[in-house]
């Protein structure tokens, strides 16, 4: 069962005047809780001030987050999303004179991917490119037409993601995940400057891998450097790691990189 | 006053799961009621239905928008404004299995521009960028955070509108208009392939100027075509024509073609 709260209070509908229908005007965070507790909340926190800082939202709107979401009571593993709109406004672009954002929540309970964790996926590589924009990149903001058409490409329950270059042909990111890669011993992935989401997991794993003394190198590479990864490997808040176990059909084994990252996130995941 | 349907009914507000808001995934018109009747509204049904096939929506959607919109008694001059979303979806990105659209209308009272289209406009040149995806560029679909980013780059009263250039620095539009210039009796406009809002007026003049036998040229122009421009006007389906009498301060004259097209408009538009 899902609850919704929107500015603190029990509800489940906005205003059709809300910005956030009308421009996708805003962000969002997806964030898992585990045993009770939102797990790496300080990073989305950070993340969505970055958003907030590059969308131009009023001060004080995260410490507004941060409130609403000390109000809850979170129970063993949960989904709590949060969105974040620039609020009401009259038909037009403009900002409004005075900006009151609307703060969504929605808790849900958590799936288990015990078996894609352990087994790995198949995935694809998307048709779909991704627009160039400095300004939108990174951040999780609304506008999230390119991986709905994205992710439109195929229906095969038995393919978990896609794979979406930038037009200049460069790697960017899955549809809801990032990605990561093996070759020689060294982890990569995409810088996400131009386009993509920089996930909060994403960033994560780059600090355990640090940890582990993996070296990571984050870069522009096209689709092909993935024929000769040893391994593949995709991430995002909720699902943890998940390896790659085929990409269009091609077969890639799970490698170690791959394990001891899961292993050492499940120390904080407790999956 | 502004009156608001939802999928024909009156009502104002949406599920916060509708995907319009979760993902900006839909469209929207905005059209001028002019003496009781939808101006160029095959051409807005047109666009729209070429965003409904951009997006992959299902068939029969534009059909239950003009059944919605057959439906509303309109008088005077108004403005109808359209919004057609996914409808509700589950969280991700994936297409929901069975997609039930949720088409919104507002019907509001229409503002005066006489004075702008008399006596012209000031704009400014933006420093926000377009970027570039051509799978969306032209539909008007509800991913708008660049325009809201660009017009939050100002709030002069005086000013009217801003130009945006693409990542390339090719000029493409106004933040809420196409724009035209003016070169040895020439008109000109940004092409829109790579970014922006094919705008319905946009085309409309095109149109009416060929009438004029006045030759088009559509292609990608860096800013600094306007420091020579003769005329410069923006246009959309609300405003018509607007001429452009000063960019960043520098005066402009208001020139014969824009006139021209001012007249041959006002025909239709009774302005």
């Amino acid at each position: 069962m899902t609850k919704y709260w929107i500015n603190g209070v029990l509800a489940d509908q906005v205003s059709i005047n809300d910005r956030g229908l009308s421009y996708g005007d805003g962000l969002f965070e997806t964030i898992a809780v585990i045993d009770g507790k939102p797990h790496l909340f300080d990073q989305h926190m950070e993340r969505l001030q970055i958003g907030l800082d590059r969308l131009k939202f009023p001060e004080g709107t995260i410490e507004a987050v941060k409130n609403d979401i000390q109000a809850l009571s979170f129970s063993g593993n949960q989904t709590l999303k949060l969105t974040v709109t620039r609020g009401l406004g009259e038909r037009g672009y403009k900002l409004p004179a005075t900006c009151v954002p609307a703060r969504i929540i929605s808790l849900s309970d958590s799936a288990d991917f015990a078996q894609q964790r352990q087994q790995g996926v198949s995935v694809r590589l998307c048709q779909q490119r991704l627009g160039l924009n400095p300004v939108l990149a990174g951040i999780k903001h609304l506008n999230r037409l390119e991986q709905v058409l994205a992710r439109s490409e195929w229906s095969d329950p038995d393919i978990a993601e896609g794979f979406v270059s930038d037009l200049d042909g460069n790697l960017v990111e899955g549809t809801m995940s990032n990605l990561f890669w093996v070759q020689d011993g060294v982890l990569y992935t995409p810088k996400i400057d131009l386009s993509g989401v920089k996930g909060v997991m994403r960033d994560r794993l780059i600090v355990l891998a640090n940890e582990l003394s993996v070296e990571v190198i984050e870069g522009g590479y096209p689709e092909s450097v993935l024929d000769s990864a040893e391994e593949v490997f995709i991430c995002n808040s909720l699902i943890g790691i998940w390896p790659v176990i085929t990409i269009d059909g091609k077969p890639l084994n799970i490698g170690p990189i791959t394990r001891d990252l899961q292993l050492l996130l499940s120390k904080e995941m407790s999956c």
